[in-house]
Parts: structure tokens; sequence; C-alpha cells
């Protein structure tokens, strides 16, 4: 619990309101009780400030006369909202310590300000930072090291020799570190590539639930500093994915693309291996990457969604496209000039 | 093992056959021997009941005439075929009480009829209802709320404060409660947004393996009675599922998005954040839904697949739509009146 | 660390070069140093070739010529690499025998070479083949059988009579035998069908991180002898995978696909429910495969990517194609013959 003064000094904005009153957590405009911070970032929710009951609201300066309550006053009230999620964050640390019940290789190297949660197991060889947060039925390969400050959420797994960097996020039953998907082709089936590269991951990144980030095929598979990846998403061996690049959920990559810094690829997107994006590019839902891209700016690929009556009889004409275009050059050759 | 007559009168249907004869199994009518039960549901498998060599074939009163062996007769043979699954299900429920290697919190609190695994981890202040199964390895964070008869399998991972409803199932290595994705851009880069909600989970919900749901940000995550979730379907934060809705596998929900009741999702489809899908809605498979639908009925998107060497030519012409569409309307603009 | 005249021993090619020079690793040609040996197997890097720093390159004959260091002369060096990466291979055989802290049911089967990692779960009934690995927080269900040689990561879950052959790779946090997603609508919501049928997996199958494999209805759902699954892929419930067909990362198979031997899916494939794709069949990344495919050959759905602004103008003309068909037609009917 904070007062409205508490909080205008920790989030370093102006408060317009009484300093003493107490807010036990945040919420939206329209849900907010008495209790409760809630911020304005989209004009459109303009109504909703108006009639709202929060404590008080994280809002530009200009918006603050159109404010029932009280107002702490930001530039940039998304930001200054994210940074309030911090103070009401309902995570309990758990105490330093490794837990009975974990299973740690008798060479492993644990900070005695890491915390190791029930039933995780340590291998031979890996190293923790300060701070580290192992949550339960976590394994951590042999030889892996995970920087300082670094928390992973029960049934991550590290493959061997995964290297993580300091205060990242790695959610429940990501894998980091399992083989690439490298075969060569023989008369007696597929001759497995054994994937001798590693995975090593930058500061501060976050990695979904279920994520999967396999090893490099000679060399690693890089996410750089700040990038943040969403659930159920596959980078493949020998990716590279630059500094603060966004990836949302179900999302694929083949092997060894290169993504470049300051990219958003938005949910389902698929890339083909073997390509390079490069910085400050943004890719709509469901696109099919099947080029490099040299160029920031917004790609996209797919067909809008309609009836299913209506669609067929689009998609009865895809199929046509070709002979369509060469009716229609028909026509225009045997017009008169 | 049930004879015919205990059959029949376990699921509530007329037996037309001896009802001593004994039955071990279900079976598919051209694999099924004598001593398995077997059913007609679709009349495109006519020809196999006429040669079947079940014990007895659950069926529709009009098609009693063509069956070679005993009939159950039921107006609705799959649903009594579903019904009877149950009565051979092979899962054995593990006897009740917590296995001597699981991680309890002392302050956790199990019912005295729920089972709760080996090497299970139960965190602080966490319920459990009557009948419960927790599989092996599976993580149960602080405070959550697992209802009577529901079972999770080995290696799911609820999140702290997760709710679950009763007789619920939840397969292997889902997910549920790990942190919304949600980010502020800063100049420093990507500020997250601590995820304050939680996981609202109904009665007689089915999540599928390795899918994820997360937690809401301010607000919960919610799924309704009777949803049925497959493999591999990630349901980002905020979304709100309608009750007996049906989301198959490889489907991703964006933040936000809000589907009715009695909706069908076939796999892979993607939903972009904050639409509203009304009830008794249709998606077919890798639709990409990217606005709201306010009527009942079946949506798709895509291209109708074709052998490469032509898709490559309809493909092409794609890019072209607009300009071909142009010069379509510069010959009609020419035509003679 | 090998010499170059162990290895063209062991790998079964000619040397040209010095046989006592020793190797420690594989690399690239562009970054491998004086003691890495590499290969070429893409003529695109003969450039790279001539400026290598590697002890040796394993390539063609006819590409001696331009080698500036040592040759390992392969008429097949992709191969031939393929089978050095397994001499090199990092990851440490565990001893045999089951660790303390693993729960193994009184009456599984375990044989004296298989080794049972750290808080792994194996139940009753459960039989494991010499040289079995099971990783840290593996859970084996009861009745499973995994064969000889095979090894299987932390994380992985088989639900209950599974069965695996020998020599496979299972990756971390895979689901093979979670119930298929199958149930009859009735009034009163979904009825599930309890999935009866098992999962059996052939010899020399690789299944990647986050994989689901369902078990079957009735039948067993079937991956043959050295079929290669990559991460993130859900095989549903009736599913038959053909020997040496590979499925890459993000690909759905709805239920009752058959897929033939010597297959490749790439990446974001769906497959609708009950059709049947021949042998020798190719699906490029993304494809909708909505019908059974007869002919070998290369299949493919989608459209091209392009900017989001040059998109958005095909995509509407997507939704006119009927009508833009029709006005063709109408142009055509008026055209003097």
């Amino acid at each position: 619990m904070y007062s409205l003064g508490e909080l205008a000094e920790t989030l370093g904005v102006h408060l317009d309101g009484d300093p003493e009153v107490r807010v036990t957590g945040l919420s939206t405009l329209a849900l907010a009780g008495p209790q409760q911070l809630s911020f304005l970032s989209n004009s459109k929710y303009l109504a909703q400030l108006e009639r709202t009951h929060a404590a008080a609201v994280i809002l530009r300066p200009e918006q603050a006369g159109q404010c029932p309550v009280a107002c702490l006053l930001s530039d940039n009230p998304y930001l200054t909202f994210a940074r309030a999620t911090a103070l009401f964050a309902g995570e309990a640390r758990p105490p330093a310590g490794v837990h009975p019940s974990a299973v740690v290789a008798f060479d492993a190297s644990i900070h005695g300000e890491a915390a190791v949660g029930p039933n995780a197991v340590i291998e031979s060889g890996a190293t923790l930072g300060a701070g580290v947060i192992v949550g339960a039925n976590v394994t951590i390969g042999a030889d892996c090291h995970v920087g300082a400050g670094t928390r992973l959420h029960p049934g991550v797994v590290l493959g061997r020799g995964v290297r993580l960097g300091e205060h990242c996020t790695i959610h429940s039953n990501a894998v980091l570190g399992a083989d690439g998907f490298g075969f060569a082709p023989s008369a007696s089936g597929w001759q497995k590539i054994h994937q001798l590269g590693g995975v090593r991951i930058g500061d501060r990144v976050e990695v979904g639930a279920c994520t999967t980030i396999d090893r490099g095929a000679l060399e690693d598979t890089v996410v750089e500093d700040g990038a943040i990846i969403d659930n159920l998403v596959q980078i493949a061996h020998n990716c590279h994915i630059g500094k603060n690049t966004a990836i949302a959920g179900c999302t694929g990559l083949a092997g060894s693309t290169i993504i470049g810094a300051n990219c958003t690829l938005a949910g389902g997107v698929g890339v083909v291996g073997h390509v390079e994006i490069c910085d400050n590019v943004h890719i709509t839902g469901m696109t099919m990457v099947t080029k490099s891209i040299t160029e920031p700016g917004s790609y996209s690929s797919g067909t809008p969604m309609s009836s299913t009556r209506d669609w067929k009889r689009s998609a009865v004409r895809f199929a046509q496209l070709d002979s369509i275009q060469k009716r229609l050059a028909e026509l225009e050759k045997r017009q008169p000039k």
C-alpha cells in the first residue's frame, strides 16, 4: 500500500491531489474503486475518465481538467503506469537458499543470494548469479550460466551450456537449448547433425511460456539485450534476434534467421530460414516472410477474413488468377489504340 | 468388462440382442472383434456395418435392420458412444493422499480425498478440493484454487493465484497463469507491465497439452464453463472465452479477445487483440481474424492449396491485383454503352 | 580430440594432408581455426574455402584443388559432416542407474544399463530398455515402454501406455500420449470421448521440444521409423506419420491425418483431419492442406509478403475476385468474335 505522495515521488511525477490518500492497487478507469490507481493513455477512454471512481489517475497534464479525482501528471502515462505495476506486483520473492528437495550437482556454483525452488535440478558445472530465482521443477543443464537477477519460472528447461544474461525472465515450460532440427539425408534415412553450438541470451530478455529456443549447429543461437518473446514461439538454431526486438505468440523462425534491432513481429508470423530482416521492421500477424527485408517499414501477407461462403468464391478465383490476367491482357490487345 | 445388458442400462438405451454377451472394450466397425462394442454415427460407414464382427453396435433404430450383430439403439449414437468410452477409460485413479516425494507448503490446504503425485510442488496458500488429482512433477503456485474433481496431468504449471473450477482436465505441460505479454516502450527499451490480474477457469473445462493461458494485466483472463481447448493454443492476457466454446490446436488469441459461447475455432486460427466474436460463430482452419464478428455463421480466410508451380503463378498475380482491377475498369470505361 | 588420420578412418573417407594434425572441434569455413574441421557442401561458399584457416575441410574430390588446407574427400560432404558432428557431440552420457531422487514404481522394469535422472517419475508397469536415458523431471506413465538407446530429455511427459522404439530422441517438455481432442456435442455441452487408443513410435524417431502427440481415440496414433519432428508440432489423435517423413516446427495435423513416407512438411503447415498425403510429398511453409494429396510433388498455399500498404490494396481486391471475374466475362461476351 502506498500513499499518493509516495507514488508521485517513486514514479517521478507531479501529484495534483491529497498526498495522504492511500492506494492498494491498480485497475482500469471503469472498474477502479476509491483505493485504486488508474491511468489514461488513449483518449478514446476520456468518457470513462469523467466517470471514474479511482483514487487517482495517471494522465497527461492537458487532460487533468477533465479528471474528477486526483491526478498524477505524466508526459507518458502508459510508461508511468507500467512502472507503477512493479510496485504492486503480486509475486513474492522466495527466500535465498536451496530447497532441500532440489538436486544440485556438487560442482555447481550457486550464489548465496540465489533461491532454488523445490524439486529443481541443477547439473554439473552450472553457475547461478546473485538474486537468481529458480522455480519448482526447473532443470538447469550442465555448464549453464544464469546471470544475476534472472528468474526461471517452474518447469523451465535449460539444455547444457545455455548462457543467460542478467535480469531475464523465462516463463514456465520454456525450453532453451534443445537440439536444432538438423539432419542430412542419406540412403538409409536422416543422419542427425549433432548440434554443437549453444544458446546465448542477453540481459533483460523475457521468454514466454512453452517457447523453444534451439541451440546452434556450430555457432550459437543469440538473443540480444532487451528482446521480448511471447509464448509458444519457435526460434530455430542459429537465429539471431536483435536488441529490443519483440516477437508475439505462435511465431516461428526457421534456422539461421537474422532479425535486427527494434523490430516487432506480431503473432503467428512465420519466417523461412537464412533470411535477414533489418532494424525497425514491423511484421503484421500471420505473415509468411519468404525473403529478406532490407528497408524499415511494415510488411504483410495473407487474405482478409470474410464469411466462408464469400471466401470460397474468392478462393476459387485465386487459383484462376493467372488465367484471369491472361484473359485481361487478351482483351487489352484487342482494344483500338 | 460389461455385459450388453449392463451397457444398455448404464447408457440408457434399448438392447436388441443377448444381454449376457460380455464386452471388453470399444473399437471401430472395421476392426472390432466379438468382445468389442462399436458404433455407427455416419452413414458412409454402412458398408462396414454389414461386415462388422463386433459384439454389438450402437446405432439409430432405423439402421438396426442392416446390423448383423446385436444393437444398442440410440437416437444419437455418437453421444452414446462418447458416454460408453467413459466406461472403458484406461487411466487408473491414483489413491488419495500426498506422495511422500511431493513438496507441499505447510499452509496449503489439500482435501483428504485429493491425490498428489510424486515430485509435485504445491506452494503456500493453495487449496485443492475433493477428488482433485495432481500428476507427477506438477507445480501449483501460491494461492491457487483447484476445484473438486479436477485433474492436472504431469508437468502442468499453475502460476500464483490461478482459480480452476470443478471437474476440469488440464493436460501435461500446459501453463496457466504465466505473465501476459505487456510492455510499454521507453527510450531505454521495453518497460515490463507487471501482470496483476489472474486466470479464472470455470467448471468442466479441458485444456490441452502445452497450451498457455496468461494471467490478465489488471483484470482476470477468463474461460467459462464447459469450454474445451486443444493442444498448443495461446490465450493471451484478458481474453474471455465463452461457455462451451471449442478451440482447436495451434490457435492463438491476442490480448483482450472476447469470444462468445458455443463458438468453434478450427486449428491454427489467429485472432488479433481487442476484438469481439459473438456467440455461435465457426472459424475455419488457419483463418486470420482481424476484426470483430457480430453475426453468427462461418468465417474464413486464406488461399486454397495447389501444386507449388500453379501456386506461384497465382501468388505473383495476387500482388498485381490492384493493377488488374484498374486495367479492368479502364476497359469497361471504353466499352460502348 | 582426433587426429586427421583417425577422422579419415572413422568417417570412411580419403585424407589428403598430414594424418598427425589434431582437431578439437567443428566450425564453419569462415570461423574455423587451425584446430577445427570444416566442410563445403554448397559451392556458393567456395570463396570462403579459399580463405579458410581450418585444419582440414570435408569436400568433394573435384574441389580439392581450391582448398588451401588438408582435405577429407567425400562424395557427400554434408553427410560426412553430419557423421563428424557425432564425434564431437558435447552431451555427456550420464552413468547407468537410478538417481536416488527419482521415484520409480516397484513394478516398473528398468534395464541395468539405463540411466534415470534426478526427480524423474516412472509409474507402474513401465519398462525401459538397455541404454535408455531419462532426463531430470521426466514423467513416464504407467505401462509405457521405452526401447533400447532412447533418450528422453528433461521435462518430457509420456502418458500411460506410450510405446517408444529404439534410439529415439525426445526433446524437453514434449508430451506424448495426452488425450486426443474428442468430444461429442450434447444438449448439456461437450461430452468427452475418452481416448482409449495409445501412441506408438518407431525406431530412430526424433521429437522436438514442446511437441505434442496425442493418444488415439480407439486405435493408436503412429509415427513410423526414422521420422523426424521439430519443436511445437501438434499431432492429433489417430494420425499416422510414415517412415522418414520430416515435419518442421509449428506445424499442426488434425485428427486421423495420414502422411506417407519420405514427405517433408515445412514450418507452420496445417493439415485438416481425415485426409491422406501420399509418399514423397513436399509441402511449403504455412500451407493450409485442405484435401488429400495423391501425387508426389510440391504443394503450397498462401500469398506473398509485400509492404503492408501494397498488401492492403491486394487484400481488398481479393474479396472482389468473384466480381472481377464476372466483369471480365462480361467484357469478353461483348467482344466481336
